[in-house]
Parts: C-alpha cells; sequence; structure tokens
C-alpha cells in the first residue's frame, strides 16, 4: 500500500485532533480511528466516523431516556439474546462510516449490499491513479475441479509466472494507453467518462462506505465467511477488527450465533434427534439431498 | 409534557458527561444534545446521537483522506452544487438519531417514510402510560369544504367544548378500562398484547428514531410543509431547528432548494417563458388543468 | 367478514375476467386470484396480482436469454440449493400484491417490516367504516407468568366475558363519538384528520402491500412462527397459503430451510457433536446461557 | 448486437407463447414483450415481465376491491395529481423486470440505484464471452474544458482512430490472455474469479434488473437527462420507449412533471415574480450564484 506524503499527513492531523463530546464514545474503535490497515498489495480499510457503542443497542432496545445504571452484565445478556432471536432494530441504531481502497472486480461484488451509503471516487471527474492488483503468488489459484465457483491447487511455480506476467504486462499497457488517450499534449484528450473504459477489473478504486450494525454483521457473515472470494474475505477481515473494537458484546454475540453457527432444516434436525436417539440415519432415509448431507455431516465432524 | 423526577435526572446526566473523541463534532448540535424539546402537548423530540458535519458531507464528495484545508466558502459552494443537483450520497453521510414521543395516529403517518431505523416502546412487551393528546382550542378545525384531505376554520367555542369533553371522555375511559383488564388484582389479568387494541389512536407512543441527512431532508420537505397535518409539522418544525444547528451549511442549501422551492412542469414553464416574453397566457392555452394552473399562479403571486 | 354487495359484485367481476398473457404463469395462483380469504371477525386477505413463477427464479439465477428446457427436477435442485445457501436475490426476482383488511395494532405489528410498498386507506382523506376486532373467546390470553410477551392461558368464561364487554362497549363509544364528531348536521364538523384520534386501535384499516418473494419469506418466517403473536399470525397463515400455491417449489425449500429449521450457536453445535460423540454435556459445561440451552434441548427434543 | 441462434430461438419460442391470465394486463408492453431493444454495439434491454398497468395505480391509490368504473379521464387526472404532489406508493405499485446486457463501466454507475433488484451473469462462476464496446465515431468525445464531467467536441478522424484503436487492441489482447489464464489444455487453468480481473471495463456483462414504477422513473429522470454519460442515456431512452407503451397515462405525467420540468430555489421564484412585475433582475440582485443564474437563465430561456 502506498499513500503519498499528503496523505500521511492529512491522516496523522486527523488523528491528532481532539474534541470533547456528549455522544457516547467507544474507546476501542476511537483508539483505531482514520488509521490505516493494509488489505491486498495496494489496499486498505480506515475507520472514519462511527455512531453508537454496545450500550447504545441497549439503549435503543429499552426506549430509554437515559444511558441507564443497569450493569454490564445484563447489557451483555440482552444483546445476545437480541442476536439470538433475530432482533434487527436494536443493531441498526450503530453506524460506522469506512474508507475503502479495492480493486473494481471487488467492488462490484461488494456493492451487491444495497442497505449501505456509499461514495466512490469518480472516474468520470477525476484520473485514477496507476495502481492494480496482482495476486501474491500464494493466492494465484487454479479453477476448482469440483465447485465451478471455486478455487483448487495453488498455481505451481511456473504457471504461477507465466500468469502474472501476463497480468501485470496488461495492466502496465492498459493503464499507459488509458494516459496517453487522456493526454491533450498535443492532441486532443479524450474525455475521462470515455477514456476509463480501457482499464482492466484489478484497478483500483476507493470509497466512502457507511452502514449500520445490523447490515455490516449480515456483510461480515457473507463475506468473511470460508466460501467468500479470498480477495473480499480480506477486507471482511480487517473489518470484523475494527468491528470488535468497536462492540466488543455484540460482535461476541455475532461470533457465535452468526460467524460460527449453522442454519440446519427441519429434515436435517430430524436426523440429529433420531441419531441422538441412536437410530441409524443414512442420507438415503434422512430425507436430505446428497449436498446437504455432506455439508451436515461437515457440521456435525462426522465422516460420511 | 411531563417527565418523571427520574427520566429528569438521566436526562441531566447525559448531558453532563463529555468525553474526549477524534471524530468530527458538530458544536450547534453538541449544545442541545439529550435537550428535550417539547412538542404538542405530552410529546418531545430529542436528539440522541449524531455522525458528522458540513464538512463530512464535502469530505465524502471528495473520498478525502483527511479533513482538507479547502476554504469554508469553497465548502460551503459545493454543498449547495450538491442540493442544487440532487447529489444525493454526500447527504447520506450524515445520521441523527432521535427520541421522539408522539401520539400513534401521527407515529402511523410517520412511519410511512422506510428509509430509517426505528425502535418503538413494545406495548406488546409493556404497558403504555396514561398520556392521551388533547388539541389546544385553537387547533380543533372544521373539515375543510374545498379540500377532502384538509382542515377548515377552528370550531367556535362550543363545538370546541363538545369536541374536547368526548375526545378527553373517551381517553380516560378507554385507558381506565385498559389497565382494569390488564390488573391481575382478583382477576386473570388479559395479556398486554391484547389489553393495547382497547387504547384510542391519540396514545402516546415513543421510539428512537434513526435517519441519514439526505432522507431526513426528504421527510422535513414532506413533513415540515404547510399541506401537512398540523400534528406531524409541530414535530418536523422542531427537527428543523436541530438540522439547522447540526449542519448550518446544508440546512441553508436545503431552505433555498427544497423548502422554499417550487417544481414547475414543462407547460409551466413554458407558460412562464410566454409571459416573460409579453404574451398572454390562461390557464386554456397554457396546457395546464385548472388545479395545477391555481397552484402555479399561486407561486409566481399572480392573482387569477 | 362482512362485504358489501358492490364489494362482491366488483371481485365476482375481477375473477370473471380473462386476458391473454405472454407472461409466466402460474396457475395455482391464478385460481386463488381477488379471493378473499377471512382472517379474524372482519378481516380478510386476498392476492391482487403477482409476477413470476417458480421458473422465474431459475431463470434469474441463470440470467436466461428463453424459459429453458431444463427438467423440472433441476428446477427444483437449484432452487433447493439457493434457499438453503441464502442466495436471496432470485427469489427477489418474484413479486406479490396483496389487499389486506386489519385491525390498526396489527398494521403497526406488520409495517415495521419496511422493505414493501404499501398503500393505506386515508382516514385524512375518508370515513372509517365501524369495524373493530373482537377476539374469539378462545384468544383472550391471560398475560404470560414467564415471558413478559407472551400470552398464558385462556380466560375463563366469567373473566373472558368481563374483558369482551369492555372491549366491544369501548370501541362501540368512541366509533359512535367519532361519527359524532364528523357530523356537520346543525354542528361544525371535526376534521378528519383530527376526529380519527378517538377511535380504538382495534379498529379495521386495510391497505394494498406489495412485496417480493425474498422479503416475503422473512416476513413469513418472523410472523407465521409460534412466536407471533396470534392476531398476525393468522395474517402469516394465509399468505402461507397464497405463496404455496404460487410457488410450490420455492415454498417447500422455505418450509424445510427456514419455517422448520434451527440456526445453532458455535457453542450448540459444539455440545451436538460432543453428545454424538457419547459425552455427557450440561447447560454448565456447555457454554451456553440458561436460556439457549433451554431452547437448544427443546429443538433437540431432549429433556432438561 | 449479436445473438446465437438458440438464443434467437430462445427469444422466439417465449414471444410466441400465451396463456390466459386474470391479472391485468398492458397490451402495449405485452407487444413488446422478450423483444431485444439494440443499445450501444453489442447492448440490448429486453422487458421480461410486468406488474400492473396505469389503472393499477389508480386501485392501489384507492384501495379499491375492483377494478373500478370510473372513466378513464378522472383516472388520467388522479394519476396527474398524484405526479404532481410527489405522491409515490401509488407508482410503487407497478413493477417491471428487465434483462439489460451492458459494458461494465456503465453497470457500475447503473448499479449506484439501490431500489432495485439484480442477477447479474456471474464471472466467478462463467466465463464472459468475448464482446466490449467501442464507440462510434461520432460518440468519441473530448474532455470539456468548462465541466470536468463532461465532453466537449468530438474527437476528429486522426484522433479518433488512434484512440479505437487503442481500444480495440487493448480489448482484444487481454482477452486474450484472459482465455490463455483459464485454459487448461496443457495448463493449470488459473480459476475463473481471478482471471476476469484482466478484463478491461468496456467488456460487456448482462443482468436481469427488477424495479418498480417509481424508482424506474427516478432512474429514467437521472439517466436520461442530457447530464448523463450519453453510454447510460442510450439504455435510459430505450426503457423510456417501453415504459410509454407501459402506462402511458404515467408515462406522459412523467415527462411533464419531472423530464420536461424545472425545480427553481427560493430565489429563483422571487426572482421570477420581480420580472413578472417588470422590474430589472441581475445575478447580482437575485441572491443567486452565477451557476445557478445560468441555469435559471436558460430554463427560462433568457440570454445572460
Amino acid at each position: 500500500m502506498s499513500l503519498s506524503d499528503d496523505q500521511r499527513a492529512e491522516i496523522a492531523e486527523q488523528r491528532d485532533a481532539r474534541a470533547e463530546t456528549r455522544r457516547a464514545v467507544a474507546p476501542g474503535l476511537e483508539a483505531r480511528l482514520y488509521e490505516v490497515l493494509p488489505v491486498l498489495d495496494h489496499g486498505f480499510v480506515r475507520a472514519i466516523d462511527y455512531m453508537g457503542d454496545d450500550e447504545a443497542i441497549v439503549q435503543a432496545a429499552r426506549v430509554s431516556y437515559g444511558r441507564g445504571t443497569k450493569a454490564a452484565r445484563n447489557d451483555e445478556g440482552l444483546i445476545r439474546y437480541l442476536m439470538r432471536h433475530w432482533h434487527s432494530t436494536p443493531f441498526e441504531m450503530c453506524e460506522i462510516k469506512l474508507h475503502v481502497k479495492l480493486p473494481i472486480f471487488i467492488a462490484r461484488q461488494w456493492i451487491r449490499h444495497r442497505t449501505a451509503n456509499v461514495n466512490e471516487y469518480s472516474a468520470r471527474y477525476s484520473i485514477l491513479d496507476k495502481e492494480y492488483y496482482i495476486p501474491a503468488a500464494e493466492n494465484l489459484a487454479a479453477q476448482s475441479n469440483t465447485n465451478r465457483q471455486g478455487r483448487g491447487d495453488v498455481l505451481s511455480g511456473h504457471e504461477a509466472q507465466r500468469v502474472l506476467d501476463l497480468l501485470r504486462g496488461d495492466a502496465e499497457q492498459t493503464y499507459a494507453h488509458y494516459e496517453e488517450m487522456l493526454s491533450d499534449d498535443g492532441k486532443e484528450g479524450l474525455s475521462r467518462e470515455l477514456a476509463r473504459m480501457n482499464l482492466t477489473l484489478n484497478t483500483y478504486t476507493q470509497w466512502y462506505w457507511k452502514t449500520d450494525l445490523h447490515n455490516l454483521f449480515h456483510f461480515l457473515r457473507l463475506r468473511a465467511d470460508a466460501h467468500a472470494q479470498y480477495e473480499i474475505r480480506v477486507y471482511a477481515d480487517a473489518i470484523c477488527e475494527l468491528t470488535k473494537a468497536w462492540v466488543p458484546m455484540a460482535y461476541a454475540a455475532f461470533e457465535d450465533y452468526r460467524l460460527g453457527a449453522a442454519n440446519l432444516s427441519g429434515p436435517a434436525m430430524a436426523a440429529i434427534r433420531q441419531m441422538l436417539d441412536g437410530e441409524d440415519v443414512t442420507q438415503e432415509n434422512s430425507g436430505m439431498s446428497a449436498g446437504e448431507w455432506r455439508e451436515v455431516m461437515g457440521a456435525l465432524g462426522r465422516s460420511i
């Protein structure tokens, strides 16, 4: 990740400034505010602002007049209860704003989560920097043979080099041509809104992204998951770290009841009840498809 | 508006507490935070939390690394430009959380604005206080003769008294019966989720309501408008006051380009161009309906 | 449920009319279109329009050019896979529009689901009919002793009668006064937008409600659940019936993977794995709270 | 635009099929259903499904039991009234589903409209076709000198050729390398989710896009506007054509009150009132900025 000296200075200035507030303050996230968490080769996530803390979830659930005098222990119990029983509105009462730099093909996955506010750097209006994502060799995975949507083994050294050369060469060339088309040095410069179409999808973009805690958890459940594409999962992991610093109680509940949880179908629950009663359950007599059976046995740690 | 001593103490405690933050701080709203703004006879609005300030709108629009060194004059110009050209996403980067106490029939109008987060006091879970809205005599308006959705003259003294007696009598009686049904004093108490159905629609409820600045402006444009029902307009007016304290530049742009603005149809614009050219324009030759013609002439301050 | 002769005739006319269309047609729902499904004493649900069918889910998931020649068996497998793996967007490609008549206190619960389109009958503009909900004796439940949000036993005959008399008496009286306030027969009539505040929360209202299948399933999961209030559950049950007629494959997947499913936390899954390995698991060594333990053991059909 | 024979056959089959329905039918859109409207060099828009018609807007606004016997003239008047007074919910009661093929850099603009349902062709799962957008020479605009976001003159012949050669050459090369990286012909094939990052932003993608009429009008107002980028405006224009065929009354109201309308600020309205009174108004004494003054005078057809 490469920041200019000006950018570093601006960030440092933000981190140094302090002001007094009457609002709820989350000390864990205050410590990380504006800080750059590097992700991939040139990307980052940084927290720009937030509203609320663990206590704000409780206050909203209770429609309180004050901050309340209830013990923290009770707050934690209520937060876990709300999470377990899918109460979403109290978690919507916390909000976070992030500044993210990410490759365009990942931005296109990310934006599918529609319940967030986004301001993206405009390549209609401005010229994009020459920054593109090249995977590290250990992340250059072959196509999975079993899962059309997944990754298989890492490419061997020679194959990896071939791919990296192609990616780097094309990104360099298309960016050079982008600049050349824009140039008005002795030529008419093509409009920015058109020239951008020559860039490859690994070009970095950046945006301000703001969402509430409920929708953030939904995003993290899908994108910090083992089935998510590696290149978005590393962003989700960085955001998990910030979220844990921000609302530690809610994050712990999220880990137990969402990230580490399993959703088991009616037939799967029936099968488990039978297994606990000592009955012999097979895929055939379970009513589950082969795919579901494999997933459920995996979640139960049973060989199939 | 009647607050208990405990509630007053809780609010005072919140107002007295201060903490240090690295976040953007809006001094105008800090001064009003947690404060109770009375609305109607028992209702209120108070700001519980906020995210961002005028500068945050500009930062998001620019996807900035820092707070920026641009002059405030430039910030204001950009904010006005964004408002005039219907750029909504930068305004979504500010967020406010309000605690509102309001009659149920007004809550039902309010909730139609769906792009907000809401936690309402639960009458399934808790018992509602005995507080109901009785209009002041000067707001007891007769049905409009010309507008099926509007108000006409204020009721005369005798008629007003008749109405007030009915409203008060029924609210007192239905609340007394609500309490009686809930009572387990020598009886089986009816469940709360059922007993509440006996209350009248002027009973007060309360909620935490959180929204971004773009959607707040949309709410205020519709509800601070002269055509809105008086009982919701007074809430919108109180929120306008808080919003002005929070983001003075954005609020001023909102006043000019939304609250005080007119949306003129293609035919209306054509008529104005003709009138400026000295031509004689009538409803008949304008292509406008009688209703639109009346509205446009009103906006232009012309008699019809 | 009482419909006027005019309303019956209008419905019959709609049911009799047929037209030709190129669109996907769902025969099961066509058969029920416009039909009134009675709910509670005066309420109903009826399907007014729909878009898409089971196949439309598959087409959208595949971004197809045509209706496809894949076997229905494959379609069903894909729909079940999409449901099991929480793919939401293909289900959003089906849409339904309902006409619902329901008591106001239930409308207030319902409207908390914000991802739907709603047009409610306006009591600012029109006069509400004299129709209010009175529970059947077998649904007059006492407050639960163990669950502040729940119902306990049904009230005994004498208590039930007392409650029914209060409910009916107050609804009759407040409606009579509503009419009296509105009357301009020798008096100035109070404006409708004010007079409505005298009505009790069991007064019926009605709306057109339109939502996509994904959000409908979310609504049904929460409201057709045993923990939902009886008075909204009966509406959800009626909508389940219509949904099953409309998209039978998707509905069957919904039943297995949502309605009849259990979401088990990380600690709960660990406990099940231990139990299947023959270990002795107790609430104390499970890491679960007493509440979660009780829920999990219940779902597993184990006594505690 | 190039469709395969299979795709043409699938579309023809859809257009040939007819079924009977009880639902509202919009004859104008039925005639166009599934039809391919070519846009740009390889893109298209086609209507896949719809719900509702002009009458459905009126029915929802009235919460009707039947289709109603009101004259069409009344329906049109009500629709125009609803549009003029910004009633949004009745228009939300109509829904349309489109199949769109478009360059990725345009898809990224389009997706900023969040209130729609989208299923995009997955380049994680499938291999994208070799189809990329190359502007026609008459659309190869230079960067505007006055508007950082806009286009200036069309490039001259020689410059145009230079740009077209670069665009075409890079698209050909990056696609060839994409295929080469995917290939497992004697090599380990790179996973699809990674290889796609080598494609340029003018590569075509496609999606199913579904939205309600209110949000469609909002999209069209912004994207069929003269300030929108040409490459998205041509899609908006095609959708305008379909919308006009679908809901002719609502579309006519949209043209008058949105597309052809002007939003005039408080100061602009004051200036117009003064001008109509014969006063001399200048930018300086109008309270408007130079930018707004220029826009308002332009809308009034006055020279400045």
